[in-house]
């Protein structure tokens, strides 16, 4: 590997303004207010819990008191990628040296953080700094929108309530508040989507989204079908698996069918279980299973040809065959690299699966997932680094390749920014953000 | 890497013959007519419905509209291998810069290809400049071989339509049509089958092939079963997923026992969903699995240990286990790199598992799938780049290795030319192929 | 890749003393006596039966006759790693050029590796050449560990027996031998397994150890339940798949329930598919599967928060399952790389993906798996090497990676040392293993 070259690479792609289809910002607040709230994160939470045991117990309501017992356990951490993130938010954002995360400074830091980043306009320098122009965020069917800044701000509909989260009780009462009345047929659940779809559209709305269980079926149910499981839960009775399959990808369908009236896309993430560690902190609960495979949405891809499906996968297994789907079906676009596979070598291998077999144009580069602004940078970066290091070794390759003609800078950049800019922006892109293409 | 070292090696691999042990050639034309031709390869139809949706339908049956279609999208595909090997073809055997492949220019280069193409001669040219020594075919069972030359063609039995193909009454009745009398018990296929196989054997057929779906089971099966299993289908009614399971193993051990009566090697080829995109184009709506394991060849491998059985996989998660069959069991010999594992990132993990831990006598490193002569060159050099690179990373890692002896550009050249030449013709070789050889 | 920086830590790496958390070595042996012995390992045996089929039988009585065997198929293996550590092994204890290994001169080789083997202090001076100074055992419930040297041996016992043992007359039969009474009910297997744990804890009993079929699933049995089967069987009966689901998701929890009484680590060993190969050499007949999920362990593992569960895994692809799992859950310790799993390839990826996500201190590096002591120097070798790569690599990026800070050599060699030394002895250690750290 050719260290200028990267180095080269990576520094143009750094200084492109960042596009993020996909965080958890919450777009009242944006940044942290504290280093307390950035190591709230669950990737430090759940790597402390995991390299000394906390019974998943972590005082998170407390960032003081939060900060001192993460401080206490970061040196066990120091390998991981998560902590280079970290490492990268005191360096960029705070000015702190490595040297600052000593068990024994935790209340310098924190008292230090409380005084930057409590300042009125702190999300707007955070913004300004790492450069990113437009965030895509992560709603509830009922969240009030009124206020979101439009300029920044994309709403992206988180759907999962409407297909496993009908099973609870708490979920369909809150959703009949919502609909104005109890949730008694499939229509009902249709008629909230529908509501929260036309209030989002005016803010916006640039797809849904949807994360899914490993190895989830798509067919078609009847109504009928779909009604007889709303009327088993309403009284009383349990789902067993079947039932819970059916619901799903009736469910499933009827949001591709929502997409498709209203030319938006269906944005998956596919293969998390949920809730399966129980000793876990708040969202370390998670896991992915090695053996999940996308022939479950065969049904669901061909049934909505007009409808665009990004798609995730958590499962570094499913890699080949994301990327495989994406060469051949015209409405997968693989997207990003998520959570567990968020990281070098599930990057580096998918990277140059993708860029070898599936038309450029049909890819999303990356999303943060994150929670906070501060964490978009450190994450962007991690990914443009291993995209600076696969443009470079396709530019070397292309020199001796049997097969290659010569993919020069300009190329790669190019190619760097479809990936980071361009796509995402025509395969996820609104109204509003079509101005930025412009 | 060294990239001199890569050239290096890479020039030598590039000066073997090229020994091609599955194609889909048609033998009594060799060659294209026309760059239409060479663009009616699915690799292109596909992508191009991927990258810009054609609804499945393009004008297959017009080369020179098809050009005119083609070239309008080939630069949503020029990241991919796939366009590299045009680029290639282009080169080589055209004479086509880069800048040719513009789409206000498909009428130029159609009518150059024409021109070129239709010369009487050309098949010849393209072995010639090629090095093309010997090319295995895909056959049909009823298909007639009088006529083919063997000094270049080896046969080779494609025998799904036993397998799978026995559900469909079309395909029985052309069975029966070939047999001379219907299919109404297993005993008939095995006569139809027997049949071929002595007809084949006139023209030094190599072995039979066939490609199946992920997690086929073989077991064994009783012929009265299968004897009932043709009854019920003869009558009109339908398999159940049970059935279509027993015919498949029986029919699976059926071919391995004519294997085993004729000496003949049984090459699979694992993993295949068949049409699950059904807006696809033509050979372009198939996909694999990432969950497909071999464990269900357990039984046929054990019990028909006087056959050869080349295996390659469609799923990159196979790739271990496909390793580590060839490691311990004596007849299972990994086979090339197929179709959506045929790509740099699979072949540069793949070949560096095998070459690790496979006797390197039992490894077949390539075929190229081909379908016009012309495509046999770029995909043969993809692979031999690979191939280059793993070797000369071998060397240097050899100087430093504890456990290494050197490994010289000697040792490397006959490990390339064992894995290219000298393994395929042994592995599946016969009394022409042996004649390579010596 | 940096060649230099790579044998320079390379070179510190091997001069740290070895740590093998998991052998097969014979304690009152050690060493083997001739090269007949070393050959006798089944990587060489099953590599011959695999590159020239040897209907699975070679003499392995007979040492010499084994050795002239085997020396006549080496050739056929020369590319493999294994291959590599029997150079090893010739050159660092017997003094043998690589070119000694040529079919005519094998009984030279064979008198040589007599007259060396042989000598009374022939163990010690292997151990103290590869400066091995702990190595764990794998010992059967009913050994007789009288006479073990602790100073360099640790006991671990394996448990399969009462996991999937139990289903077997004779295993039965020999475990109420031991136990001194039938086994006719679940209380008589605990009963057994705690008398061999009380023995055991004599000889500083550093944990428990189960190898596992893939897909395994854990979930509570109930006690009668449990006994019903073994009646059943005593009855002469046979289980079928979900009684031995049963037996085994019980046994696996009164195992760890045993630890977690006795504070013992159980180490798992997942994925194995026993006697597939029905051709292949003794030890020689097992297979990965690719479908091997480790979901199926979630009850397990949360059920026993307090036991430490180092696990390793068979199948590549349970790899990243694998890292996740020991990156949110406190009682996941990712261990080794196991079988057809170590070998470069697999160790390089999975080295990287753990030292990414996972807290460094959970790591056990490397275990060899030996069943004679001139095997753990090569083996460890071989990692040493991957590992000392990694470091390399993480160094060199770290001064190139927009979030990292600078790793130094030293940053290099303590990770290196923890995963080598340090981690293994806290996560399996004892009382006896602590003052190693001291």
């Amino acid at each position: 590997m050719n260290s200028a070259l990267v180095s080269e690479i990576f520094a143009h792609l750094d200084e492109l303004p960042i596009v993020d289809i996909h965080t958890h910002i919450n777009w009242r607040r944006g940044a942290a207010r504290n280093i307390g709230e950035i190591l709230s994160y669950h990737y430090y939470t759940e790597l402390l819990n995991s390299a000394e045991y906390q019974e998943g117990k972590l005082p998170l309501d407390d960032p003081e008191e939060l900060t001192r017992v993460l401080f206490r356990g970061l040196d066990l951490i120091r390998n991981t990628v998560q902590y280079d993130w970290l490492m990268a938010i005191g360096r960029e954002f705070l000015g702190l040296d490595p040297s600052a995360w000593q068990p024994e400074r935790w209340r310098e830091v924190f008292n230090l953080s409380v005084e930057v980043m409590e300042q009125p306009d702190w999300s707007e320098r955070v913004l300004e700094q790492a450069n990113i122009i437009r965030i895509y965020l992560t709603n509830s069917y009922d969240e009030d929108l009124a206020g979101l800044d439009n300029s920044l701000y994309t709403p992206c509909l988180r759907v999962e309530p409407f297909i496993t989260g009908i099973e609870q009780p708490a979920e369909r009462e809150r959703m009949g508040a919502y609909l104005g009345q109890a949730i008694e047929q499939p229509g009902d659940v249709i008629a909230a989507l529908d509501i929260t779809l036309d209030a989002f559209s005016e803010y916006n709305l640039a797809y849904v989204a949807a994360s899914t269980a490993p190895n989830v079926r798509t067919f078609p149910v009847k109504e009928e079908d779909a009604g007889r499981l709303i009327t088993r839960l309403n009284e009383g009775s349990e789902w067993n698996a079947d039932d819970r399959a059916a619901w799903q990808a009736y469910a499933l369908a009827r949001i591709a069918e929502a997409c498709r009236a209203r030319d938006l896309p269906f944005h998956l993430m596919v293969g998390v279980n949920r809730g399966v560690y129980q000793q876990g902190v708040p969202s370390g609960t998670d896991l992915l299973d090695s053996t999940s495979s996308l022939r479950g949405y065969d049904w669901l891809f061909n049934s909505f040809p007009e409808v665009r499906f990004p798609v995730a996968v958590l499962a570094d297994t499913a890699g080949l065959e994301l990327a495989s789907a994406g060469w051949i079906r015209h409405n997968v676009y693989p997207s990003g690299h998520w959570w567990f596979a968020n990281q070098p070598v599930e990057i580096a291998r998918e990277l140059r699966r993708r860029l070898d077999v599936v038309p450029a144009g049909k890819l999303i580069g990356y999303f943060s997932d994150a929670y906070y602004l501060e964490f978009i940078l450190p994450k962007f970066r991690m990914y443009k680094f291993e995209l600076a290091q696969a443009l470079a070794e396709r530019m070397e390759r292309s020199l001796m390749h049997p097969n290659s003609d010569p993919f020069t800078l300009d190329d790669a950049l190019e190619l760097g920014g479809s990936l980071l800019i361009d796509n995402p922006l025509s395969i996820v892109g609104t109204s509003d953000t079509a101005a930025v293409i412009d």
